[in-house]
């Protein structure tokens, strides 16, 4: 079997991302199927290992400065350090956003170098990048950046069995509407519908949810899903997409939790976070679809709030480790042109 | 012990209504604390009975003109059918639309000649009454314009001990931003503060959404959550409520489902909607706030794929008689100015 090559990143290592890191080696680094390379600091990880009550295997104990062989053992990749400084838990800072950015450039480096199939990260946390000299929306603009991605790109989101995709993301309320095309729903829906694809699921069933409160009721609250949602929905089904929409906004993600689709297409960030948070907070994951591979997180953010008292739970980090292994297995995405 | 008198109308008598009400009524009609005036026509009563296997109060097979007594049975007011025709089950249509209309007129005709304590109305559909002539954004605008109020109102909802309100509701997500100012905010936190007072939590302890994704992250994704949200928690909080935020849309939910606070205000329909029905669906009940009297509907909808089969709850509804008596028990509401 060939070993999928993840490279596990602490995120924010003020927030909860060194204990679950920690927790995830102690219950995956054995897996046949994966290899890990933890990008970070011994120091760090070491300091979530207490936190979280778990032994880390003694390959981590130091950092190499590269992948290594093929081996089954984790390595450590370090990250520069000299210019970061001391770093407080819970807290956003200068120096955690900077050991964040250290580590997203040296696994966009090891992917470059093909050392990589797959990156999976501990939630980031905005600010502390900000701190750190970052100036992107978020940080799939940054890796996209980094890669040079021209074309389109978005997160998905999943939880157990169900999708979502979004149309625009961390854009205020006030410029959705006038962000919607029937292009861009056509490039998100199709990007997730092979993300999808790749995941297991030959021929997804998707829901395009609308975008004013009951879908614009007929016409009445908006014009946009009659004009720009239904459009891009009738061109999805001529090419063959099992595909329905727009749908309540409200309502669609019960559907689709009772198995009635496979994936829904949300027009913004927060219809889709807000429904799959409420479902399953602590097991979503948000997969950065366009770039040259996987690229996943926890969805639950930095927690600050819990940091040092092994109160965050790894299960969605875990889970973006399967869910990297899986993608990896299948061939490249093609990308929407 | 006074009886709460509660009109208990059909809604659209296309959809799911009559069914459920008379769910409700085999459920409740011998409750000792409150008298239901039903509002419709014995023909769609007895229908809705046949559908769900219950046997209706020898009391409900006709009807009277108006609420009768202070008998304990239910009554059945009639509404004028001259003009509505016949009514097909599971689709919206100009006859159910009207039949709609004529019960909520009704019912305000009985709460202005004092007949009437709470109004519970099962789901309506809005394009159904627009074939029947109605031209108002909502029901609650329609109930408002009828009453004659000038000052707030907005719908609340409820989910178990789980609150939330709207500063903005029916309207197109392009317009949202604009119609946000400290003064709605205030307007329906205060407005939600006395309705749950009114329920029985004295002091509830309220948590204040933001609009836009994470709560603007710090002001880089929009200003109104530092520039219109946050004065308004902040002129709360001077007032004395038990007040925080803006809090990230995506997760506010989470903690307030775990009994961190008992009020969630949110900024538009879809954010609070989206998080309620995802948590519990059938059980969702939506308070028109700011009228006369309590006005309460299940907020499942008319559900026309299922009319029909008896596969609706009634749940929502019977929960809405409850919160109708408790409401009713308590001195009215000081409107805001």
């Amino acid at each position: 079997m060939t070993r999928t090559r993840i490279a596990l990143l602490l995120g924010d290592p003020a927030g909860v991302g060194p204990e679950i890191v920690a927790k995830l080696l102690a219950r995956m680094a054995d897996r046949p199927d994966i290899r890990f390379t933890v990008i970070g600091t011994p120091e760090m990880l070491a300091a979530g290992a207490e936190v979280a009550g778990v032994a880390l295997p003694p390959s981590l104990r130091q950092a190499g400065t590269a992948a290594g062989g093929d081996g089954a053992a984790p390595v450590l990749a370090g990250i520069p350090t000299a210019e970061i400084g001391p770093i407080r838990f819970g807290e956003p800072s200068r120096a955690a956003g900077l050991y964040a950015l250290r580590s997203l450039q040296l696994a966009v480096e090891m992917v470059q170098a093909k050392q990589i199939d797959a990156i999976v990260y501990a939630p980031l946390n905005k600010h502390a990048m900000k701190l750190g000299g970052f100036d992107e929306i978020d940080e799939m603009h940054f890796l996209a950046r980094l890669f040079g991605i021209k074309h389109f790109f978005t997160e998905l989101n999943q939880l157990d069995d169900l999708w979502t995709t979004r149309v625009t993301s961390h854009v205020p309320i006030r410029d959705i509407a006038a962000l919607l095309t029937p292009q861009r729903i056509i490039d998100a829906t199709k990007l997730a519908a092979e993300t999808l694809r790749r995941a297991g699921i030959a021929r997804p069933r998707i829901a395009v949810a609308g975008l004013n409160p009951h879908a614009g009721d007929g016409g009445t609250i908006g014009e946009e899903d009659i004009e720009i949602i239904a459009p891009a929905v009738r061109v999805l089904k001529a090419e063959g997409y099992i595909v329905e929409g727009p749908q309540s906004p409200d309502t669609v993600f019960l559907g689709a939790r009772r198995g009635s689709c496979d994936l829904v297409v949300t027009m913004y960030h927060d219809q889709g976070q807000i429904a799959l948070k409420a479902m399953g907070f602590e097991r979503v994951v948000t997969l950065l679809g366009g770039l040259p591979v996987p690229a996943i997180t926890a969805s639950s953010g930095t927690a600050y709030d819990i940091t040092g008292r092994n109160a965050a739970s790894a299960e969605a980090l875990i889970r973006a480790c399967d869910l990297a292994r899986r993608l990896a297995e299948s061939p490249a995405v093609p990308v929407p042109a």
